[in-house]
């Protein structure tokens, strides 16, 4: 046995409560190990001593360096605790808090065993329901259809389909969905993420200069409860963006600090680093864009005012987390308790382009959008930096990083308003965009189609990702559309849905199990679909 | 390079805030790897691709595996994103969340370098202030001193220093302590943990059946407020024992049920897994023990109710949690915030017996009770399963368990009320009690004596490590004493409080250096201390 690459941490992604008397262990070993037998010895924490169960532990997975192993165990005494037990050959050795050894003192085993002392039912991650069989269609409202013909067009500088450049107006709006939602919904689309649609001057509009109205080139708030309430009658699910991170510098409480300074009583709602001139945090190098200050319990308050009043009165269903690495983890933490108080189901999905797990372990979000997906995918489609074996050792490390129902709301995504299109990134080669799409319905999580992939829509990176919808599509059909039907179809099949994705390589093949369906990933990029 | 010996996780105990612009990384390498240079490639998340600095990381410490680097950041830009460069020979290797690479592209960085995406002030860990200097003394209060000299006694049933059994009621009280801070302050010890004090039938009192009284054998509130102010105008502080995982069978909440069944309105409050007959979680087995159930909003403020009135009524200084492993999470954030609202010194301690650091990370506890760093002591000094190398490794594995701010408020602890007397263990060997305190007291974190430890008092398990205190030798000098005044005042001497304790051992000898002090443990257990 390698003991340096042994890995295993109570309470985390290693072992974690699926229900109040079921608990998941992992064990990480090193690939090149091969035990004749892992057992997890198992009982109650004040009877260890005497009375023990075993339970066998499966191989589940391997990454680059590493094997996992796992086993479900179902406990009568609430208070678990454990060693491992690895037989190889003759010796049979015992993993603890100690470390590998070849004798375990059962007896003094209260200092030593692992233990999960007891699953408390408020801590145990409860799973969204509804993303089970959700696809995400995103949608940057700004270029994805113009529906309000009577309001003001006068903003409007960019002709639809033409190119847009970083200060383009092209018209979209929140009737423009609306009025789409037939054409979402033969896609079989069952939930949308739309990027900001409160007041602002951009047209990205992720600089909100008031959180509590919808900004007026994109509609009225009638206009948004006409799209949920009708994306409700077609089961569609409608997530928005809360830029909670910063502001516009058109925020009334901003501009109170810019001009009474250190007298504001909005002072301590941004992160000054210096009065005169007045200096503050900002989004990036952003200077239109102030950092809040979510250390202060005023802001956390204002905020978390905005995310619930837009689900109380308007009913949506989630939430997408605006640059939420950089906002404090105390902040996240009484969101998740506000939102989660009024509407259980409601989701919440941070944007964490690297490994989340510490927002990820029940307290803070549910499930992130998934760049780390993105790249591995990039990595093999388009830079060519891996091939099959290593793409499957890398999707399996990203399952790895954390628990079963997290992964089950992962956000995955080949691309966004924030990337190259995929199809430009593999140059236009179709064949591997859709066996990227199969792999990203088929892995364990939610896909989250980018508007226009359906037309094989390109663009390389911000402005240009952000092209107009090409509405003389809309009837026409394509393999890519053909494609999606069919995967979003098979995702909203329960068993579908509910089967674990199983992803191995070998004889230059990815293949990702799931129930009864298969999908095969070829070396060059091809692919196979066998179960639809 | 052994890559399966490379471990780091971003936000963790591998990287955290020491500051608002200060991070401490940490890095763990194969023990046996000696890289010519390990460096930590640095920069602001939004301009990384071209701006980068780059930090040397010092070995640190070294346990039975691995080797521990570490760098101390200063930062401009507090969105810290890095990636770890590592020099061996000719070869430079990068560790990324991508794991060991040969090359690394800086400009797609934004996809698998490893970040801290900023520091919020509110998600630093805040060290209590006075933990530096502190040292404990842990009184079983029934056990340590009679002060109520008119109060009813017709409750004793040992004569004072006859050897206790479950049952035992020898007369020890809060006035009893009070009486004997003058002693205490002349041992040095400026912090008091003492066993509950509210109402109970037993003798140990972790059975409440009313949290809002003092129980009347233990004397009255106004006592209490008499030790406290009194203990407080010598410098000493006062930490209390919550019992929030379970009460007792008398409390009237509980006897609501049982009487009502499911008609009580605190049903809820308890975790009851069959109506008829009566069935519920209690702690151990001890069904006179009920266990409460914190996934319940209404019991959490009931508890923090208490927790804070005692606070604010009485002004103590922390809480010991008891049996806070079985407690959720959920619980304890926010018993944290509301303790810390009204009190940000108040100190909570964790009763967590193995590795707590999913407790430990700014969120639920300060510090626990560090049974490993009992355990390791006992493995050393009595139990002959390891030499003063392995003891080293296992005492610098301990810390690296934890951040520095926790390591510094760790409780470390020989014995307690719930262990053998170390004295004991050791089979009476005064030589390495002593050794095993010195080391206590150079070791990261706050020591803790155990009532009696001075008069080299000894008791096996639970009844027999509560034996009364013999107050024939209050007046009486003895060499354990007069070491534990020696440590205490050199605890109490900031430049050694603010120094890092450095492990390391060889040639058959521990070393733990602490700025000009040196504690030296030998093979056999005995020991040199210089400096003092």
């Amino acid at each position: 046995m390698d003991e340096n690459a042994l890995l295993h941490y109570p309470e985390s992604k290693f072992c974690f409560a699926l229900g109040q008397d079921t608990v998941c262990l992992r064990l990480r070993i090193s690939k090149s190990d091969n035990p004749d037998r892992i057992n997890v010895v198992y009982g109650g924490k004040y009877t260890y001593a005497t009375v023990r169960k075993t339970a066998q532990m499966q191989r589940i997975c391997e990454d680059r360096l590493f094997a996992y192993y796992s086993a479900v165990l179902k406990l009568n005494d609430l208070r678990l605790v454990y060693v491992f037990e690895i037989t190889c050959g003759e010796n049979v050795y015992f993993y603890s808090e100690d470390g590998l050894t070849e004798k375990f003192d059962f007896e003094l085993s209260y200092y030593n065993c692992f233990q999960y002392a007891y699953i408390n039912k408020c801590d145990i991650i409860e799973p969204v329901g509804w993303m089970d069989t959700a696809t995400f269609y995103q949608i940057f409202v700004e270029r994805f259809n113009m529906g309000g013909a009577s309001k003001d067009k006068s903003y409007i500088n960019l002709k639809w389909g033409d190119i847009p450049d970083p200060k383009s107006f092209a018209g979209g709006d929140i009737k423009g969905i609306t009025r789409k939602l037939g054409y979402l919904n033969g896609l079989g689309i069952n939930a949308l993420y739309l990027t900001p649609v409160f007041r602002s001057v951009s047209n990205h509009k992720y600089d909100i200069s008031d959180y509590y109205e919808i900004d007026e080139n994109f509609g009225s708030k009638a206009d948004l409860k006409e799209l949920v309430e009708k994306a409700h009658s077609m089961g569609i699910k409608v997530v928005l963006d809360a830029v909670f991170n910063h502001c516009s510098e058109n925020l009334k409480e901003f501009k109170d600090v810019l001009q009474k300074g250190r007298k504001s009583a909005y002072y301590d709602w941004f992160v000054i680093t210096n009065d005169n001139p007045l200096e503050y945090e900002c989004f990036a190098s952003c200077k239109y864009m102030p950092k809040f200050n979510t250390s202060n319990p005023e802001v956390c308050q204002y905020l978390i005012g905005i995310a619930t009043y837009w689900i109380k009165e308007y009913d949506i269903d989630g939430w997408r987390l605006d640059v939420s690495d950089e906002v404090s983890h105390t902040f996240w933490r009484q969101f998740r308790t506000a939102v989660k108080a009024i509407k259980p189901d409601c989701v919440l999905i941070g944007e964490n382009w690297h490994d989340a797990n510490v927002y990820l372990r029940g307290d803070q979000f549910d499930s992130i959008m998934n760049y780390a997906f993105t790249k591995a995918c990039l990595d093999f489609y388009a830079f060519g930096q891996f091939g099959v074996e290593e793409f499957a050792c890398k999707l399996n490390e990203i399952l790895m990083r954390n628990t079963d129902a997290v992964n089950k709301m992962m956000l995955n995504l080949l691309d966004s308003h924030d990337t190259h299109r995929f199809l430009t990134r593999v140059n236009g080669d179709k064949k591997k965009l859709m066996s990227a799409l199969a792999l990203t319905y088929f892995f364990t999580g939610v896909p989250c189609i980018y508007y226009g992939t359906e037309n094989a829509m390109e663009g390389g990176y911000d402005p240009d990702c952000r092209r107009t919808f090409d509405w003389s599509l809309e009837n026409k059909d394509n393999e890519v559309k053909s494609l999606i039907k069919r995967l979003t179809a098979l995702k909203r099949t329960p068993d579908f849905a509910a089967a674990r994705a199983v992803i191995s390589a070998g004889c230059g093949r990815l293949t990702v199990s799931r129930g009864k369906y298969n999908l095969t990933v070829y070396d060059d990029g091809g692919f196979a679909v066998e179960g639809i």
